[in-house]
């Protein structure tokens, strides 16, 4: 029977294991870390993941993450239906709440805000249709995206799920949904990645760009 | 401007990114995945770390860590000079505190009870001799050894610090100090790894276990 070190220490490994992508060898190497830092950095470390964890909810209008409802985003365009020009206290501009980007996941959202390209609001699925895993559309927030749509239309709802079967397919199904009701519903564009080259680039997203190419748009 | 995400979850992020191997990519999908974990889960996370910190000491004897001071791999052969028979409660074989293991690390410790093909005791030096670097002896566990091992020689130190240049170098200085002393000291065997293939082994690694073969051990 071999020592496998203070029971402490092993607890700290198994919990840091049961985390995406980190096994028991890089748990093992994070404690043998934190052991060595001083007291306050790893009561920082614990504290922060605690108050993640108690402080975020999901927003009441667009069900992203959130410290106050509703989040950031939603409260700067809720003043009236178009941008909102009052507000701009050099953090958060007016965003245009006549144009809801529909995503799956919270980190979704934040992928897109860090583009820095999109000024309206957010939609957060939290999921995609996945019919053999049993996920349909009463499993996602489609019923609170209908609601919100009818309550008051948007110019335009940017279908932002990811290109993916499923993805694909819960876009598909939300643009017929947005249809029926008279909403302009746009899928987000797919193609060759910046910096990407033909060459190494896969053949279906090859033949996708090719099929979804565009005009030139000469000012 | 773009919006960031909520404070705390930037203040998740950045903690989290603070520790090795983790970049602010990995900290963000750590920390999108204790979100959607229930409370309980980021609380026994969080109080893990916590405690591994506060809970962790350095063994009087060996300077491992441990919980309990003399650790129990040092407390099980403390009792006599040689291979204490008296105890053996199912999870402590006694050790032969004759056999001393001197490494870097604590990790390094834990690694080789992990091989189960160690029965001595341990010395931690916590560091390897790097004078560029400005470490020297003093700066090590290396004046404690020399005391540990006077006050009662073992009958061998098996000096397995790490097999690079300063590695070698520091266990070519205590070798020389054990001498000294009249102490036996060794080094642990380096050579081709386990599986390993000669075709795919570096060369100083092959041209070490060349001039460090053996004689077959046949009973």
């Amino acid at each position: 029977m071999t020592y496998q070190g203070p029971s402490v220490f092993r607890r700290a490994v198994s919990e840091l294991a049961k985390l995406p992508g980190i096994g028991e060898k890089t748990a093992c190497r994070l404690v043998f870390f934190l052991v060595q830092k001083d007291e306050k950095f790893v009561q920082n470390l614990a504290l922060a993941l605690n108050e993640v964890k108690t402080a975020l909810e999901l927003c009441s209008i667009c069900f992203g993450y959130t410290d106050q409802n509703p989040c950031p985003i939603c409260s700067v365009s809720i003043i009236d239906g178009g941008i909102d020009a009052g507000i701009d206290s050099g953090r958060n501009h007016g965003r245009d709440s006549g144009l809801i980007c529909v995503v799956e996941d919270p980190s979704d959202l934040f992928a897109i805000e860090r583009s820095g390209q999109y000024q309206g609001v957010y939609h957060v699925l939290h999921g995609k249709l996945a019919p053999l895993d049993g996920v349909g559309p009463e499993d996602l927030k489609v019923s609170e995206l209908l609601l919100r749509v009818e309550t008051k239309p948007p110019r335009e709802v940017i279908l932002a799920t990811n290109p993916d079967l499923e993805g694909d397919a819960t876009a598909l199904y939300l643009a017929k949904l947005l249809g029926e009701r008279g909403i302009h519903a746009t899928r987000i564009a797919m193609g060759i990645p910046m910096g990407g080259h033909l060459e190494y680039t896969d053949q279906v997203t090859l033949g996708r760009a090719i099929v979804e190419r565009r005009e030139f748009q000469i000012r």
